[in-house]
Order: C-alpha cells, then structure tokens, then sequence
C-alpha cells in the first residue's frame, strides 16, 4: 500500500460522551496524521477556515501533504459501526429463514449455504458483496465468522485487508460428530485446530501486526464441538492472546441441547467457564437466556455480549434484556448476526435494540387495582421505564460499546486524538419548499435517502431520526484508519 | 386531466392468490383500459411477445394507442400497498419520539406539529412531501388524518389529487373541552360537525364521484371527543355512507382515561358501539389489548382494524395479535401510523407485523418438567408457531387486507379483470460475480437498493428477500387508477 495522506476533517462531530449522551460539536477540526490517528481535535472556534489555520499551526504541518473534506452544512461526522456478530458466508441468505428457528434454521439454510463456499469463486462473490454492503452502510469493524474451510476463510482475511474493513476472521470450528451434517463438519479434532493455525498464520503473513485484520478463535457453539477442541482453542488463546468468538444461549431448545450434551456443566455458560473459553477477549452473541448466575459470572470473568435484536426476534429465539446486562457490569456491542438477522446494517441493529427494548419493558406487568401493592406498581413503572433503550443508548452500542466488546476501546469509537480516524460522513435530505423530490444530486449522482430533514429540528432531533430512518444513502464517505473505503457516488 | 392512454404491462406478476399463499406468473400480460380497469389478463403463454399479441387481438386494441411497459429480467410486478392509518401532518416527525408513550407523546410531540400546519405554506411543505415518499414507497392508497385546519386538510386532499394518490382524507375532529390542549381543539360540537361537512364538500367539489380522494369522517379517539360529536359523525356517515376511522385500545393508561370518561361503558369498543361508530366502513387503528367481548362486537358489525406494528412497539403500546384477529373473523390492515411510527414504509410496516407477530409467539410460555402437561405443552408450542406471520400473510396485509379493510377489495389489491391498476414495478439488485457493486445505472439514474440477488433463489425467495430488506430503490415506478404517478430517476 501507498503511504497515506495526511487529512484535515471539518465541520459537524457527533460521537458518544458516555453511555447516555451524545457530544455534537461544531465548526471544529479534526487532523489525521499518515498512520491513521487523530493528532489534534480543534473544538469551539468561530469558523471553519480558523479550525482549519489552527490546527495546521499547532500541528506544523503544510497544508500541500493534508487532504481536506469538509462536510457540508447539515452533514456530520460519526464513528463507524462496529458490527461485533456477523456470518458473512451467511450474507446470500439475508431475509431467508422462513418461520424456523435456530435449530431447523441451521439444517434448512444455513450449513448448505456455509458448505457451499468451499467453492472459491462463489467464496469471493459472497464475501466482496458483504464487505462492500457492510462498509457502505458505515461498518468499519466487523467479527466475521466465515466458514468450515481454510481457503475461503482466508480469503475473507485478504478481501478485508484489500477493502480496507477492520475485521476479525473466524474459521469456524465443527468437530463433533453426530451433531454436524457429514457434508459439513471438522474431519477430527486434531484436524479442526489444525486448520484453525492455518489461517491463523495466514492472517499473520498479510498483515504481520493485526493492524486492520486479525484472526479471531471461533468454536462455533457448544453444540457443534467437543470438549476437546474448545479447550485446545482455550489453550491457543492462552498462548497467542487471539480473541474468542462464540454463541451463548440463544434459543431454548439449543439451551436444552447443551444441558444433555454436557450434564457435568451447571449451565450454557458453564461450559464455557469450565472449558476456559470465557476471558476478557471473548465475545459472547446473543445470551439471551441468561441466569442470574450465569451473568455473574460473565461479568466477573469480563467477557463481553454482542446483542443481536433483529436475529433474536426474526428466529423467534426471545428478547435479551441489554440494561440487565447493564447492570449486571458487562460490556455489550451490537451484532447484526446475518442472517439470522436479515439486515447487514447496524444502524438498523441499533433500532431494532430499541425495539426489543420496548419489547423487554411491555413484558413488565404492573399489578393494578391493589392499594397495598401502590409501591410495587410504583417500582415496576419505573422499571418499564428504565429497560427502554434510547437513541442515545444505542448509538453507543454501535460504536464505543462495540469497540469494548471487541477489545478496540482505545483505537476506535470515538474521536479523540491518538485514536485512529474509523469514521463516516452522514448527510440528511433537506426538504425544499413545494415539498417535492428534486434530483439536483450534487456530486453524488444519487439520491439522498429519505431522512428528510425540514430545517426547524434540533440536531438531537437530526440524529434521531438518521437513526430511525437512515440507509446507506446517508453514509457519504467512510473511513477505516484514515485510509477512505467507502464514497458513495 | 387529459384521458389517459391505455397500458399492457408484460413481465412476471406476483399478487395474493389467499391470505396464506402468493400467486406468482411468467411471461404474462395485463392491459389496461383508459378508464385505468384491469381489462384483460393473459397467462401462461410462451413468451412476452405472444402475450402482448394475444391481448390485443383479444380486445382489438391498437397498438399505437397502448403503452407498453416491460419489466426486464428479474422484475415483478406487485399491487399498490395500501396504508390503512397515517398521519400526514405528523410525517415532519417520523423518528421523533424519545422514550414517551401515547399520552405523553401526543402533548409533547404532535400536537405542537399538528397545530402549525394551519400556516398553509408549512402544511404544503409537509403534505407534499409526505405523499410523495409514500407514493415512492409504492404506497398507493393511504387513509390520511390530518388536522382540525380546514383549509390545510383540504389541501392536503388537494394534493392527494394532483399527485395520483388514492386516498381518504379526514379532518381530525377534537371537541371534548378539558381533553384537548386549549391552542388546538375545535370551538365546539358544532363548529367540529361543520368544518368536517366542509371538507367533505371540498372533497365532493374536485372529485365528485370520489374516485381516487374520498373524504372519510374522523373522531380523533373517544378521549378527544365528546359522546355528541362522535354521535353526530354516525349520523353523517348513515346520511352519507362516507367511511370513519379512529383509534381502539393502543395503550393501557389511554384505555384507564377512556373508563374514566365513560363509565356508562363496558369497555372502550363499547363507546364506538354504543354511539353508532361501529360499522363495517369502520377502521379502527391498533386494536392491542382487546378483550374476547370486545373483538366479538367489532366482528359482529364487521369493522376492520389497522394493524400499526412500527407504532405500537415505538410507543411501547403494545403487541397487537394479527392472528387471534384474523380468528374472530375481523379483516386487518396495516398502518404505518406515522409518527408513532417511525416509517412511512408499509413494506417496513409488513416486516415488522412479521417481527411483533414473533414477539406475540415469545410471550406463550411453554409448559416444562411436567408429564403431565405434555398435551398441553404440545398445544402450545403448536400455538407458538401458528401465531407467527409469514412472508406471504404480511403481504396480503399490506395489499388486499388493506384494500379490504378501507372497502376497497373490489378494485384494488390484485390483478384480476375488472379491478383497477393500482401496481408497483419492483426490481432487486443483481451481484456481479466480483461481487462489487457496478454503478452501470441502467436508465435508472441511481442505484438499485441493497436487496441482494445471486441468481440461485427461487421467486418465492426473490420476494422474501424483498420483504425484508427493500426500499423505495427497488421500487421503480407506481401506478394509480393505470396512472403512472411515480418513476424513479
């Protein structure tokens, strides 16, 4: 790759204060240097041109070595979304489940499919759309689970280093005989860990210091595999510090498979904890179903949940309660989870969390007509009220809260200097007088979605409705590490 | 309006054959007269060129006089939806909602909004704007509330009527003194009586036969209005047949109000009932938390309901239960009931009946542990599967359940001769094998949505990818009455 430029961004910011505020400051600045960080961020100046001169004085650098964007009025600058749950072999299925769930859900669609990419052509088809849809709906960091099969998974690695997406790769591990289809499992346990080092090494040849793309350890689920290859895994993170990814108590029937496949565990969870797959690089998706215990013991042993609200409604698995979580002290990131969930786009994941919220508060009952119980109705409203996910709320589980989930707090989610440039351009449509569409385009050569945008909202109110009405029409430009990814034309 | 030219649309066509099931046929024709009527259908023919010859041998047009409109490769046609609930006034609002509920929300959020659109140059802006994002959104009729204003609800049927819309048009009655905030109720009983005769006049004046915009009488909800009021518009409606539609049972604290203000009732359908509202021109919205009794009364006198899944989660209303519906013998609809629903999208509104339908399936508990129960557990999980919705069901909702539910079953919502062509022209994406995205455009101007298309799904699958992931790009022209009133550029 060709040494970066250097950039100058200008204008609108908007990025996570903390879990439930927004920082939206203006007329600011914000420089990259040509490795991808943020080396100054110029906040409260008059005008654009002096956020501009300041930051170039302060920085020392000529204004010939800098690229300059500056958003136009009305757009603003965010994170990239952090999608820290995605199959992206799955991404031919996106919309295709029917009325199954995930047991049936898996032999009907989804191990055919997954098995199918051993064919590289096909591979490479599936992969590059996912890769281009992601990151043109702002996703600069994606926890992939790929397949069963060496060369395709490593062939995700290169397209995501060649596209430039922030990624872990997951080749996924299969070795348990009688619960894997024999058209699609590990040949032994030996040979899935073994395959696993493959493309572990893989990764480390194209991108020696896991910069943009790193390998992640994927037991694909207690069910799929054998006590043996997830304590191997358990054992490689031991040795290498590689991330884990898995599944944890998504659906009730799967929670009733584990219970039989390993009685000596006291819950799902268990068989995690026993096995030494839970560590503070874990990423956990779904844990819907979860004991009181069992998030204990999560939160203790820090690993971290990818909540995944359009997969857990469309495949009937239930509703997970992300404030509990809260509560409990764990770390949660979003996951978009294709196709078990049917979109790709975390903006939509981060509405749907909203959703399944509301959906957690309205299972609250509030005992009535009871004078004794008025303290009672009293706590449970509040409750109802509280479990309800704000605009706020998740657009940090989209970014900051991804970025903990998936140990890159420090690098991306927000815009602070020495964090590196993960950022998209978001522009709104603006509704003209006579109301009507007037395809003048701009540069853009399309049109600009339809959060419409009539001039009296406050810029609460812009992002509010990006959130419940954005597409990837409103991601202008997207960047990961500096290096621009994604322009809409 | 200058006549219309007559039409043969050639391509694949795809309409509810039942509630349950989609017919989907190739290589077919349909023409259309000038009247904008279904004049003849042509099946299973070889190819296109011997349906369009067929069909003009047949009814002896000639060709100079008809329009032909192919869909190409992989394009469908698909009915108009039909929106059963929506408030055009609110649209400027979509994603504004915070964390309130009904009643909070109503004061906070829309009335404010409601009330300005007496600025005329403000309700163009909005009403415009609201009717042609629905109409690119393929929605082809919409039963509008608009506000107390008469000279801005006029308009907006204005509107309807120059831009191609089917529509209804209700000025939103509001009388009840103490219920209503004091800068936007009506004078009185009268005044209300008077301005909603004086929109129907309007109505009456630039359409006479109400063909395409019809006026529809509108008590806003039984708390709003006073027991005269709503009297007096039963009145009008056995005077005149005009239809009514207003709110029912969307949230527990409005359903307390409603006992309150009317205790001589047994239950909130009984005040519609009771005064005469219940009819089978009738469109009640939500309908949520709906006793036996109660959805036994609207069965009986055969009023429909509008089902608003979007709304009803944002607001954390409620799960209103489609299939317990459907098994009372009440026809449903689908409302979008913008702004309490975030999305003027009724194909949004159809994947989101299909996810609430899932949350309705979470909440039956499933017996465990008990011999016993085993019947009873088998029933249930039976139940749990049968309450879901499918493709095919949710989008019979958006089509002919909405046209039955505003009585238009007869002339809009499927393709058989002698209805009217109410349509949408609907195209996916094809993914090139680099799986990259080409911006080659077509004649289309701009990009094709992000329903993926890898040419292995069966049509069955095409549209289930459709309903789940697409948008106004995968909609590429609408018509009305055999108007072509939107085309994407």
């Amino acid at each position: 790759m060709s040494p970066q430029r250097k950039l100058l961004l200008l204008g609108t910011f908007v990025h996570s204060k903390t879990q439930q505020s927004l920082d939206i400051f203006h007329n600011a600045g914000i420089a990259v240097d040509a490795d991808g960080k943020i080396a100054a961020v110029e906040r409260d100046v008059p005008d654009l041109s002096e956020a501009k001169a300041r930051l170039l004085t302060k920085l020392g650098w000529d204004e010939a070595e800098v690229d300059v964007t500056q958003a136009a009025d009305g757009q603003f600058f965010f994170p990239g979304f952090i999608d820290t749950h995605i199959h992206a072999a799955q991404y031919a299925n996106a919309g295709l489940f029917g009325k199954s769930s995930l047991l049936d859900w898996l032999e009907t669609y989804t191990f055919p499919l997954e098995a199918s990419l051993s064919d590289l052509s096909r591979a490479r088809r599936v992969y590059a759309r996912c890769i281009r849809r992601t990151l043109s709906h702002g996703t600069t960091t994606a926890a992939y689970f790929a397949t069963l099969d060496v060369a395709a998974t490593n062939l995700l690695a290169d397209l995501c280093l060649s596209m430039g997406q922030r990624a872990f790769v997951g080749r996924v591990c299969m070795d348990r005989t009688e619960m894997n289809p024999a058209y699609y499992r590990d040949a032994s346990t030996e040979a899935s860990l073994e395959a696993t080092r493959q493309t572990v090494e893989h990764v480390r040849r194209i991108d020696p210091g896991f910069d943009v793309v790193s390998p992640i350890l994927t037991p694909r689920f207690a069910p799929s595999c054998t006590r043996e290859v997830m304590a191997g895994l358990a054992q490689m993170h031991r040795e290498t510090g590689l991330p884990i990814q898995t599944h944890l108590s998504e659906n009730p029937g799967e929670i009733r498979l584990v219970a039989q496949l390993f009685p000596e565990s006291s819950s799902y969870t268990d068989v995690y904890h026993r096995l030494g797959l839970l560590t503070p690089r874990t990423v956990l998706a779904h844990a819907v179903h979860l004991s009181e215990e069992e998030a204990e013991v999560i939160a203790r042993e820090g690993a971290k949940v990818s909540h995944c609200p359009c997969s857990n409604t469309s495949l009937t698995s239930g509703a997970a309660r992300v404030r509990w979580l809260w509560d409990k002290g764990i770390d949660v990131g979003l996951g978009t989870d294709v196709s078990g969930g049917y979109s790709h786009s975390i903006l939509e994941a981060a509405r749907q969390a909203a959703m399944v919220s509301r959906h957690v508060a309205m299972n609250i009952e509030i005992p009535r007509d009871d004078d004794d119980d008025a303290a009672a109705a009293e706590e449970k409203t509040k409750e109802k009220e509280r479990v309800k996910l704000t605009v706020e709320e998740v657009l940090y589980l989209a970014t900051r809260g991804g970025a903990k989930c998936v140990g890159l707090e420090e690098k991306v989610g927000g815009f602070e200097v020495g964090m590196e440039w993960d950022a998209q351009l978001v522009g709104l449509s603006h509704v003209h007088d006579d109301g009507e569409l007037h395809h003048d385009g701009g540069g853009d050569g399309d049109d600009h979605g339809f959060v419409d945008v009539f001039g009296w909202e406050s810029w609460g109110e812009r992002v509010a409705k990006w959130l419940y009405n954005g597409d990837d029409r409103n991601t202008k430009r997207v960047w990961v590490k500096g290096r621009l990814v994604h322009r809409r034309r």
